[in-house]
């Protein structure tokens, strides 16, 4: 099964840059940093003019935080844009921009050799600004406490949120597989799937917002976006992306490219919830004030069927190789399948096209 | 030349865990992390029994830094140790522990993920404990800024604040090289460069202290240990290390294994400092107190020539690797000639063991 244990040290896009890469397949996360943009950029002008209490607000400087932050071109694009929008509200509100921290977080499986690379060369190209960016990396799971008490001012994320901190239990305790062969099976109890789904995700979204609300200071803000779904949307589309890559590895084993048996034992362990579901836990939970959400329903780069079939396999690879132990061909297989599926069903409801809202939330940690 | 940016960018120990790695070499700076546990233990007693202020001082957490942790078994060593003091000494008072955060520190191309791979070990035996101990990995240079302001309450360092920025400039532009060949002209120019390695680590330890005091709230506490030698020494035990490493080099020069034409421009950025030398600049700088210094002759573990051979090329590989671009048969032949000469004249003034005191101190920030 996919325990908790499990996801956090094996859970892992493609590493390095090669053809497979996550580096190299990413496009999808890079356009959904670039919608987080405005919200981030209205978190930092908040945040630097609230209450004109700059000065002592940020006397050991700012702190921002990456949560998800995975390896490759997209590792720093959040934490950058809030770096160019600090320096940029400061010099028009004709003051000293506060030192600047900047936090790389990821589970400690990434490829942070590259972060660091990368990360070296960015701080290069701030030299010439004052006053210095500072960098750290932490390791480590969103599930569980990453930053000391009252440290952070503005926390960012995209595409992350939705990775869940284990499979759902009632559905491993009670063996039902997430995925039937029996399609008739499968249907009926697809709503029983869902909501074990649903209730992992509120527990953990919970508790995600519960502990960055320790990490942050009153009036801090955190900026994200998460796989999900409109709320007039059928709640399937919460396992939309899950049924289409399951799909496609029953294909595989029906080639017998991988284990037929393992089949009812694998849970991906993502939800992507409805814009509803996520505004009542943040409002349940309490900790933080919405300001602003949002589903952006586009995804611009994932249009071409070898593009998303590429995207998928380097989000999904290592959670597949973990469980299924796959060959280096089956999964080159499940690339060609996934293409194979996508062009035969485009308008189809396991397109992944379908499944690819995604809901974006600005918020206020309360004082 | 050893430039500043050079030794920044591929200044490391030999990564990974194979036979010549600094992982499976480094009993010496074991050995020195040892000899500071008791200044560690003090400095964190006292920075907890300070002005029984505790709860608002460390009202966001405990951060203690290790500059220069390497990778392999040391890494994790002298913050576990305060981590473990932490523990104990509010368990004698009667205090709940504060939450501790420990950051690890080494320049960019440090195998940092066989130090995470540590670190998610480490933090494993401590999720028992409560509050929790939070870690984050910092890549940069201790000769720049590193951390947020007024951010550390204890900074830990073992054998790397002799590491010197870059080759002495007046070494670099006036042509004078290290060793010369001609013996007679090398000890009739050894003055000239003591004074400049002198200087240079004059310059780049004042900038360490200037730094870190800016890093550390008033009060913080520093505890380290460097390459050096007592006050009463001849000045030239500031450099042996480096006239023993450069011998070595000459012979495999001489045996036509690396450019004899390359050895005039090679600087290794090491000067080990007397114990009046580094209490005179500390005292110059002003930003710190010292509350105890102490020089360590004897290492353990240094004394078979095979020891002493194989930690010396784990620590000098890099640096020669990056200035010679020696093959690999090159450098298992730095180790016969290091042991053969080790062997050979365990009594004369190459030998590292001669060169092997380290001066250590425990200071705090002026408030």
């Amino acid at each position: 099964m996919a325990s908790g244990l499990v996801v956090e040290e094996t859970l892992h896009m493609v590493p390095g840059d090669g053809d497979t890469s996550y580096a190299r397949n990413s496009t999808v996360q890079s356009d959904l940093q670039n919608k987080l943009k405005p919200m981030i950029e209205e978190a930092v002008a908040s945040l630097l003019k609230d209450d004109g209490a700059t000065a002592n607000a940020y006397c050991s400087g700012m702190a921002i935080a990456d949560l998800g932050c995975s390896s490759g071109p997209n590792t720093l694009v959040l934490v950058s844009m809030a770096i160019d929008a600090v320096r940029r509200h400061c010099s028009e509100l004709q003051q000293e921009p506060p030192e600047l921290c900047i936090h790389l977080n990821d589970l400690p499986s990434n490829d942070f050799n590259s972060v660091i690379r990368s990360l070296a060369t960015y701080i290069k190209t701030q030299e010439s600004s004052s006053p210095p960016v500072l960098a750290s990396i932490v390791p480590g799971s969103f599930h569980g406490r990453l930053f000391n008490k009252r440290s952070l001012h503005l926390v960012c994320s995209t595409a992350s949120f939705h990775w869940l901190s284990k499979a759902p239990e009632d559905l491993v305790r009670n063996g039902i597989p997430f995925y039937d062969r029996d399609e008739v099976v499968r249907r009926a109890r697809r709503s029983i799937v869902i909501k074990a789904y649903a209730r992992q995700f509120n527990d953990d979204f919970t508790r995600i917002l519960h502990l960055r609300a320790q990490e942050m200071v009153p009036g801090g803000r955190m900026v994200f976006s998460l796989l999900g779904h409109r709320s007039d949307d059928k709640p399937e589309s919460a396992i939309l992306l899950l049924e289409f890559t399951n799909a496609i590895l029953h294909e595989m084993a029906s080639k017998g490219l991988i284990d037929n048996e393992k089949l009812d034992s694998f849970y991906i362990p993502i939800y992507g919830p409805s814009e509803k579901e996520v505004r009542e836990i943040i409002e349940a939970e309490g900790s933080f004030s919405i300001d602003k959400m949002a589903v952006h329903e586009s995804l611009d780069g994932i249009d071409a069927p070898k593009t998303a079939a590429r995207a998928l396999r380097a989000v999904m690879e290592a959670i597949i190789a973990q469980h299924f132990g796959p060959s280096a061909d089956a999964m080159d297989e499940f690339l060609k399948i996934t293409e194979k599926f996508i062009e035969m069903a485009p308008l189809d409801a396991f397109s992944p096209n379908k499944s690819s809202a995604f809901v974006a939330a600005s918020l206020t940690r309360r004082t």
